[in-house]
């Protein structure tokens, strides 16, 4: 790669303050940059490294402001990290992708291969398994019976998907995501646990990428469901009959219990865990480590254990931070 | 499948109200049935479900109680979520199951396939592995050298068992489970951490049911113990030394640090700690996200982070709800 | 195995109590052993058992206090943990180890393979991958494209690294851990999440142990680094650019979010989380399923969510469990 701020700024509709002729050949993070590297500042926190960094240019927000000058080259853009994420896909998209079909691999008979397909050695394709054009199963990958998986998707290597599980179109599994596993359900029987067969599916809907060692069970009856443009981060745990809507970001280790149905565009940090059978709606932000035993509504900001509103929740922290003090009081208000 | 309700009271012991030749043709969740499903109501939750349902049928207890006339035929039993997994069992167990040796897959010289065993493609039997009747063996799992199966037990694609370790009968272990990796054990020495070699086992008891990318570390010395009939969700922890009892039910993403035992017939909840070194004792109910710093007793239900009891638990929330006021009031009580 | 106490002594430095010429045959803990085992005893609250063991002898401290007479040989040495550690070390040690390519495998043209590599069935070498002297490659491993691994590590069953990640030499990975799958980031445009391409790579120092299905991603530019000498549990969350000094150990189940730098010498408890883009100093002992939000400096011991001090922490739990007779007397004084 090697491409100017100019040409840099035409394709992302940015302005150039500084040489638009300098040559850029990669990208680093702002405090790690070297001369020839694009960097960019989309956080607050890191605005202050504009005037260390060796970046020969940089992304910035419109109104990013600078005391004096510096010495990159300035791209001022309307979002330097969208930007950024454009450039980087563009880039990526031009690297060569896996096709074909590696040796030893078990493709049943009867499985179409559409173009473009990469089937690694040691993936295992079911029967009656439907993949779609450009579909990447790296090495190792275990694709059960009936499953379908839609165009331009991606299972990366060691990825398993129990028989019957439908995948959408673009998605992204990473190593040793498990779909479709048993849901956790069990009738207790005199005294023992009895298994409940799990006979649903997993269904993931288009654009949805999927973390490392995440696990998404199988619903009892019906479909576990994974809505469009939906992000789960790694080892996550998603229980049987849960649904998620579209364009939510789960970060990792969150768990959610079954049968718990979530709305759209929801932000939830790592860790958290939601109750089953509850509802939450929708562009919630919800804090780290929370738990959520109870139906949540829409557009809130909550965190804790069980999970608050987060003003309520800094407040409790200056209360709890000042019992010493209190029961200090309590005791002298005693004595008087 | 085909069935009546009057067959279905008699293969349940079952009372039928409504018509008892109707035709059911398959199982469906109360708020998602159709015509020709059957139903069920465990939970009260749901129970208002029973006037707008599609169902054919549902299973109900024998005391479910309807104010006014119902469209589905009830068949009343003494547990109807028991009665449903017993019929989903008997359908399970009619579906046929894989059989046979694909190739390729990596079976060690000397190692016997009894009858109806099945080993997936990408499968690896190291040296000296017993395996008994009806073993399923799916693609690309692994086990080690000297590790012992029982009769019936499955071992879904891409389990790893490492050496040496014993799995009893009727057991099932999902898709990424790991047994017997190295307990974590390390000597400080000079400021560094030197390993301590872990020389024991796992063993896991007959009829247990092992979660989707859930890890169980081999004993230092001797053996981490499964018990039998007990039931783990997906991505637990269990450290080395562990040992659990009978007929305990663990959810999702709970952890047991090292060497600490647990008796039977526990219930615990999702996301849960429990310290090493510690005893827990018999049908205790231990609520999600709970810290267990110290020894249990027996049948107590607690939760918290520590875990207390679980209605003391309830009256410190009320309390640092009110904590604000409680501020106010003193502070009012000060200036009088 | 056969030794005696007196050889024992003479390879450890320790001094006998007992008779010298006793033969052991096996290790076991203090609870468990019987007549021809060693055992030891580090911990304090298991030193009771040295009236009631089995075992031939036991390893125990320079200053363990025996209060009568006792009937295992005692082995005094310095650090009875540290001295089990190196005698479990020698007898691991002479284990005959796996060498050799087993088939079917997969190893990419031109991979050269040095002298006593093991390469198990159904693992997976790319293209351009390096590999050390004595690497140990187990069965159904992935090692993506351009990878390095150094000298003696170990890689068992499962373990996948994504393309251009480097390994150092004596690490041990253990089956199922996830090695460089993408960074979890996004950029959020016309309310969807556009995937931001992860560029960078992890890099694991040598030394380095990670447990059964721990997950490090990739860095966005550069590298992700676990530092020499740590050791990670299992179910372990490391997102990209986390950079992780020299020998630290974390428990299992504890997340690391984006970007935060934690020094060297911490010991943290299982389930906690720390937050993206703090900083974290050297030499802290982090109690469990602490949250750990802001930087925190260095030799602390801190604990809860959000963790604090450790004693006050001990002092906030004795305050709130009185909380209910502090609202009684709130009361009283009121009423008065």
């Amino acid at each position: 790669m090697e491409i100017t701020p100019k040409s840099l700024a035409a394709l992302t509709g940015g302005d150039v303050e500084g040489d638009e002729n300098a040559v850029i050949t990669g990208f680093a993070k702002i405090e790690e940059a070297r001369p020839g590297d694009l960097s960019f500042i989309a956080n607050p926190k890191y605005a202050h490294y504009i005037e260390t960094t060796g970046a020969t240019a940089v992304l910035v927000g419109k109104n990013f402001v600078v005391d004096k000058p510096v010495t990159p080259v300035l791209i001022r853009v309307a979002d330097p990290y969208a930007t950024l994420a454009q450039l980087l896909r563009m880039v990526e998209g031009m690297k060569p992708q896996p096709e074909g079909v590696e040796q030893p691999s078990y493709v049943s008979e009867g499985v179409a291969l559409p173009e473009h397909v990469y089937i690694g050695a040691f993936a295992y394709i079911g029967k009656g398994v439907k993949l779609g054009k450009n579909v990447k199963i790296y090495p190792q990958v275990y694709v059960g019976d009936g499953c379908e998986i839609g165009d331009d998707s991606v299972l990366r290597s060691g990825v398993k998907v129990y028989e019957g599980c439908r995948i959408g179109s673009r998605c992204i599994l990473h190593s040793g995501a498990v779909i479709g596993a048993d849901g956790f359900g069990f009738a207790p029987h005199d005294g023992k646990f009895e298994k409940l067969p799990q006979t649903g599916i997993v269904e993931i809907c288009d654009d949805v990428e999927i973390g490392a060692n995440t696990t998404i069970d199988r619903a009892t009856f019906g479909s576990t469901v994974i809505g469009e443009g939906t992000k789960l981060d790694n080892l996550i745990q998603v229980a049987h009959n849960v649904t998620i809507g579209r364009s939510n970001v789960f970060a990792a280790q969150t768990g959610i219990a079954g049968s718990t149905h979530i709305g759209d565009g929801n932000m939830v940090g790592g860790q958290c865990g939601f109750a089953g059978h509850i509802k939450v709606g929708d562009y919630n932000e919800i804090g780290a480590q929370s738990g959520i035993p109870n139906n949540v509504g829409s557009k809130r900001r909550i965190i804790g254990y069980p999970a608050i509103d987060a003003r309520q929740f800094a407040k409790n922290q200056v209360y709890l931070k000042n019992l010493g003090k209190l029961y200090d009081e309590i005791k002298n208000i005693r004595k008087q």
